[in-house]
């Protein structure tokens, strides 16, 4: 009884990450690393399973946002788990929960997958992968500088000119301070924050109207517009003079391309300084590539004093948009170094002691096993980017002299493989 | 209105890692890449939602495992999700899903994270790491050879000597030749395998008496004793021969410690060829420490021609009981090169200007960043297991002339920044 066969499709908006497509995200993920740990800072990770009560008790909003938008679900011993949506609450879940132990201020950096349950569509799926930097415990305007530096130096690591992006800040505190000043109500300042979020996205002439209609009266409306195009004069605000000193160290730093920009506002709720979003200056790919900002308060949830926190987010698939539009994707990300060709299947065990003695010496080596003809073996050796091959056959072994030939121009050394193996180096 | 404090433990089952485990992790993954890629070994990734479908397929005992041993839910496409198990059937359901394109024969790695849903106890997560290697589109029992070879060779990364562990091989198909020999049934074949893979963890008593209970008569009881007890002659089957000719060869590529054991099974149905199981031998941890085996069948589950497969899986909790059991683990896998300690904070920028410097040339550095005094950042730099600081402040400025102190020994060095970073590669 034949059954019906299964389907060889990957869940529903999730990826494969089949070899060529892994070298790429290995890329990524090891220039992530590489650049954050060059700043000091530490890796950790969590489980993709956490309590759905992590997500719940920022907010109402969050309430519906687990309950719409995140993969929830009820386990055998009645508890309600959730994969991550993102990875700011684990952690300062992790922080709050060893802060006697831990030495303050911490730069922590991790790599989590993270799951929203949505339509996929391009460029949005319900799995993706994100570099998460943080600074704990460091009230700091250093802290700020440092986590948007690193954010720049990462953006270089991949090979990016200082003209390929731009960095705009902003500050949730200089905001909270105008909006004490225009006496809104926090229902007002709630709907405010959130149309300036959604400003890109709409027309101005939309934007204007809705404006009006939330705030209370024509006055207010002015000096909102004001601020928000940025036409009125230099604030005597403590938040303003904060925020540019903030930018202009970032100057002092060589960021060049970093400047104020009152509607940037980030989606979440718990931003309490900074906010900052880095953006792509190519007209072809012209989407906000990472963001972040500083949120004080969240350990508070977790019972005791807050620990302030400064930190950013960064996806995968952002950033392969970007090497991708700008050409910096590196040519060779896989390799071996050396495909051993037995000319009969009865040299296989001589060729894998050969293979053996390649190995300790450092080299990536396999044995091409497949019984065909040599050139047959050499294609393959060349799809798997394999730099050179050594053909093994009955002269070969009983002269013990063999032939590495490379495959990029055909050039050959003949030797032992201990004279081979030097000369490769 | 104060909110009741949110909880800080992880989900149940599941670990967090703290800086101090996340570089034993990597530590354990990174030893595994390596000496992978040394095999020509490519790396692979999917995601841990799979459909149900693919596990329920592989006959009765596997849907009973879906429904009580997985993470399985509904999603709100009304789609079956299991957060995977296990990885082979992911595996053959990607390179089934290629098999046009891919170049067999396929050596593919993968460290996915896998799932199950029991309760928690000693070294029983939830939730753990393997890694997973396999070859596919061979039929050689070079490639059988191979694997072993590997997964052998993965435990000298990690430092092991031949002497702290064994390899012990069956065939699926030796096992097979003799149920057909005895004519038993597919029923009592069932029932014998899962009694022969039960075997060390129950007295001699209570399995002769199982398998007598099994067992059609005396003569077939006799001859399964001594077949399992190894106590009769050479037989004369050619999956006899087959298997020593293997055992044979890894010998020649010198693994000592590999025995025939017919009493390996392993659970999987899958199994058609080779098993085998890696044993440490510490009597304090006598568990097996991978194991895996040939299944020629599994893709044949997606259509087409079957693409015969060996491979093995090696747990991260499993190797962590290893490395720890037998002393192995390297002392210093966190480090940073230098901490930069300005004395008062309006040198911070300074610190990070010279941060910049260093960085560029490929240090891990960072500018500590809190208020306090400069033996309280000493005492930091040294829990983060920092190699060397430079404390900055008015006169270092000035002159720019500064000390780098190596904290293991106390060892200063003095001059430029340029000065410093040379002497200190």
């Amino acid at each position: 009884m034949k059954k019906e066969a299964l389907s060889t499709e990957s869940y529903k908006g999730v990826r494969d990450f089949y070899p060529e497509d892994m070298a790429i995200q290995r890329y990524i993920f090891d220039t992530w690393s590489k650049t954050a740990e060059s700043f000091g800072f530490e890796r950790y990770d969590a489980s993709v399973l956490e309590p759905s009560d992590l997500y719940k008790s920022k907010g109402a909003e969050n309430e519906e946002m687990v309950n719409e938008q995140t993969y929830t679900f009820i386990d055998r011993g009645e508890r309600e788990v959730t994969l991550r949506p993102e990875m700011t609450p684990t952690v300062a879940r992790m922080v709050a929960g060893k802060r006697r132990e831990l030495a303050f201020p911490l730069r922590w950096y991790s790599i989590p997958n993270l799951f929203r349950y949505e339509r996929p569509q391009r460029g949005r799926l319900r799995e993706h992968w994100q570099l998460n930097c943080d600074i704990f415990g460091s009230h700091s305007t250093m802290a700020d500088v440092e986590i948007i530096l690193l954010a720049s130096e990462i953006l270089k690591g991949f090979g990016a000119k200082a003209s390929d992006f731009e960095i705009r800040v902003n500050s949730r505190a200089l905001w909270n301070a105008y909006c004490e000043q225009w006496k809104i109500t926090d229902e007002q300042r709630q709907s405010l924050s959130g149309l300036v979020d959604r400003k890109n996205k709409i027309s101005l002439e939309e934007f204007n109207t809705a404006a009006k209609t939330i705030l209370p009266d024509d006055s207010v409306y002015t000096a909102f517009l004001s601020v928000i195009h940025q036409t009125g004069t230099t604030p005597e605000m403590p938040e303003y003079h904060t925020l540019q000193k903030t930018i202009a160290t970032l100057k002092e730093l060589g960021i060049s391309s970093v400047s104020y920009d009152p509607s940037i506002m980030r989606g979440f709720n718990y931003y309490t300084g900074i906010v900052f979003e880095v953006f792509d200056t190519d007209p072809a790919n012209r989407r906000a590539l990472l963001g972040g900002g500083r949120y004080d308060n969240l350990t508070e949830l977790f019972g005791g004093d807050p620990i302030p926190a400064v930190g950013f987010g960064f996806g995968d698939v952002t950033i392969r948009d970007f090497i991708e539009t700008h050409d910096l994707m590196p040519a060779e990300l896989q390799s071996i170094d050396i495909a051993l060709i037995p000319m009969k299947q009865e040299y296989a065990l001589e060729a894998e002691k050969m293979a053996q003695y390649m190995r300790a010496a450092g080299k990536k080596v396999y044995v091409s096993l497949a019984d065909k003809k040599v050139g047959d073996h050499i294609k393959q050796a060349e799809a798997r980017h394999t730099k050179a091959i050594i053909v093994i056959g009955e002269e070969e072994i009983a002269s013990n002299t063999f032939t590495l030939k490379r495959l990029q121009d055909g050039f050959e050394t003949k030797g032992t493989i201990k004279e081979l193996l030097a000369s490769d180096d």
